[in-house]
């Protein structure tokens, strides 16, 4: 499963109840925070999404409304006990600021956190069954995309073949990542008699705040899912230059030139109230595009 | 005119739509902003409060939830192209935590933000008609207490005579600050025959996050309203201790003991869904007592 779960679709000044920059990435068993604009500890608890299972937080760039919400959130984690560690991927000045904010509160957190500085384009964490790399895209200042790959995804179980081989409930999750079953006379459940070949490896790209630019299509070629900012519409193309964002038009561009299956857009400017431009202009282009809603889950 | 509007009643985890500590406080003509917990800026946008009239900000200690907003909050006034002035009062480290955020950002605001470091207590700013002065208190870090009073009170207008006298509506609010009048014939119109003397100064204290501590009592004596910290109710005084923080009965003893006129009540602990037990504890000591509701404006 490949999910994407929206907190804030809003660029930097909130509106309209729409919030900063802040996403969740589910991936199989897995939960990523990506950016974390203030209030995203809010968002989560009106989502009801479980952030005891993020393990992993991504932040694309310094500019407040993708990482304010930062400090906040790891602080909330403490106060609610977490003791499992913690992995944050950032910006290095980011180290240097929380340092400063915990030693002035005289807060030591419960759990490890693990800063890893993102320095240059790489694979950031890799394990047998996902992987997250970054890419860097052209914005003001240093900023980075992320890419979610299924490396492994899981098989697909058959239940009825399961219940008929008597392979208990409690063993599917093993079943389904390809282990065989033996079963209490000693008899041996071969993985392929109860399961279905896995799908192909699902991904997503998130290319944070970015101009246009046609090198990023080379970065998330064929990816099933690519979010990419629309700050503004497409008559503002000449604002959108000059402030290194992106418009409607251009994104539905880079994710044709990408051939990526489908597309949505956020980052929203809070010059505007309605949101149903931005998907009229970017379909024209680009037909599969969707809204990012706060609230909304989009799977692949 | 004295007001303190609520914008968040919470303690260090938001809960219940309940956020961290934020507050306004009109006196007169001048809006303060008191703490800036995260989601201060959408709490103003919230209540539409008219923030560029916020001229002053006042942080009592560096616990995240008395300011993980700030930084937000002055990057938003600067994309709404403030261009007046704005002055900070904090604890030391804060001007170099925003430095660094500022830096990493590449923000450089568009106007004049002065950083005045909380050291002692003294009288922070003091006009002819306001003065605001700040107060040491007892919690686990470095902490103060702000207190809000007006040196001088505008008169009271009389608007019959005024009209008796043809004074222009123009000019009634010199007339509250004691000018006289000259009319188009020269002919001189003296303050007191149009206004009636002003009411006794207001004040409003409010003692941030504090444990039980009578040494509080010399420090607010007398005001007008005080907004003292309940985090607990009292079956958990010994928890209140540990942390550095007050109960209900703590906080309503304190006023008692001031001769307040009038008690506010917050920072409840996430614990707490309900609120009313509070409200039903501290009166019992002290009748006049309310629980600082968001969105709500206590007036003296």
């Amino acid at each position: 499963m490949l999910g994407v779960t929206i907190l804030g679709n809003n660029s930097a000044l909130p509106a309209f109840d729409r919030h900063p920059t802040a996403q969740v990435v589910t991936l199989d068993d897995q939960l990523f925070l990506v950016d974390c604009g203030e209030g995203t500890q809010m968002q989560l608890a009106r989502y009801k999404i479980r952030w005891g299972r993020i393990n992993h937080i991504f932040i694309s760039h310094l500019h407040g409304d993708h990482y304010f919400g930062l400090p906040g959130f790891l602080n909330s984690m403490g106060l609610l006990n977490r003791e499992h560690d913690l992995h944050l991927y950032a910006p290095a000045p980011v180290k240097q600021i929380l340092d400063l904010q915990f030693a002035a509160a005289g807060t030591k957190l419960p759990f490890i956190l693990h800063f890893h500085p993102l320095e240059t384009e790489c694979c950031l964490v890799k394990t047998d069954r996902w992987q997250v790399s970054c890419f860097a895209v052209k914005h003001r200042i240093p900023c980075y995309g992320f890419k979610f790959e299924q490396v492994k995804p899981p098989r697909r179980l058959n239940p009825e073949r399961a219940v008929q081989h008597e392979v208990p409930a409690s063993f599917y999750d093993r079943l389904k990542w390809g282990e065989d079953y033996t079963n209490k006379k000693g008899e041996l459940i071969k993985n392929d008699w109860v399961t279905d070949p896995a799908p192909k490896p699902k991904s997503y790209a998130y290319s944070a705040d970015t101009i246009y630019d046609e090198e990023l299509v080379d970065k998330i070629k064929g990816v099933d899912l690519l979010y990419h900012e629309t700050t503004y519409l497409k008559e503002l193309n000449e604002r959108a230059a000059s402030r290194f964002h992106a418009t409607t038009v251009q994104a539905a561009a880079i994710a044709q030139k990408a051939k990526v299956g489908r597309l949505l857009i956020g980052h929203f400017s809070s010059k505007y109230d309605k949101l149903d431009l931005f998907e009229e202009e970017a379909k024209e282009v680009f037909p599969n595009t969707s809204l990012a809603i706060e609230g909304v889950t989009y799977k692949v």
